[in-house]
């Protein structure tokens, strides 16, 4: 069993894997950066059981990460939108992707790249871009499909 | 339960935490960022059962984050170090740090600080020194106690 807090750890990292360090919760946020925003697309994309998800996606919203609002009323349904909080995430994702890419994923190529908007260069593990090296961030970036994209990139929902 | 891998998912942020997407097994690398290298000393630090620790550590061996080295021959006695792969999380571990001083302990101030080995200047969240400017990575970086460290900071091993 994992405790739920380190409570002897005055660390920030120990802090920020209580809010996030879970595999799945990993995955919910990727995928909301993705644009996904809705229970049933994160439920397709990742395949996951529709309780666990309920159970990420509520606490993702009581962490602030999330937040949850309705875009139909009869019946209501709601969406899933990153919060400013979540999307200070961005630099984590980015890392653990870079990482990937090079370490994991060496020989298959990167499925996804990060772009600057602006200028449409890859940005790269320092979050600057190759091309005119502009230092780039959640709002000015775009995942776009890379050379190794598999076919449903990133997702069917999308 | 969560499963080992995520077969459907071609995607570099799944692959990564597979390999280091564990709460353990980010404090471990955490650890072994801050200079631990000892079973008994990653131990006492993290108050971690000692069959999860093994099993953690072991993992990172087969992962090639950590490498096992014996450093005493009778009785014989091993240490842990990050490989290069290893090394390569230095940027994850610092955006969680990062998003955990500003979010997570926003009021308490900074554990920890990394700081530039040449100048003393502090790293940013673009891992840049923001004294000097420039680019900065896991070798010439070191971890300092910050305003709010702890009496035992990093550790007690230390």
């Amino acid at each position: 069993m994992l405790p739920r807090t380190y409570e002897n750890q005055v660390c920030s990292v120990a802090r920020a894997l209580e809010a996030i360090g879970d595999r799945w919760t990993m995955l919910v946020i990727r995928d909301a950066f993705l644009g996904v925003r809705r229970f049933d697309d994160f439920q397709r994309d990742l395949g996951i059981a529709r309780n666990v998800l309920t159970d990420r996606l509520n606490r993702l919203v009581e962490e602030g990460i999330l937040e949850k609002r309705a875009y139909q009323e009869r019946p209501e349904r709601f969406e899933y939108r990153l919060t400013e909080k979540g999307a200070d995430l961005w630099p984590v994702l980015v890392s653990l992707m870079k990482w990937g890419d090079r370490h994991a994923l060496a020989d298959a190529g990167q499925p996804t790249l990060i772009v600057h908007r602006d200028c449409g260069g890859e940005v790269n593990e320092r979050f600057r871009c190759e091309r005119c090296g502009a230092d780039v961030d959640a709002h000015s970036s775009a995942a776009m499909p890379g050379p190794a994209a598999p076919r449903r990139w990133p997702t069917a929902a999308l």
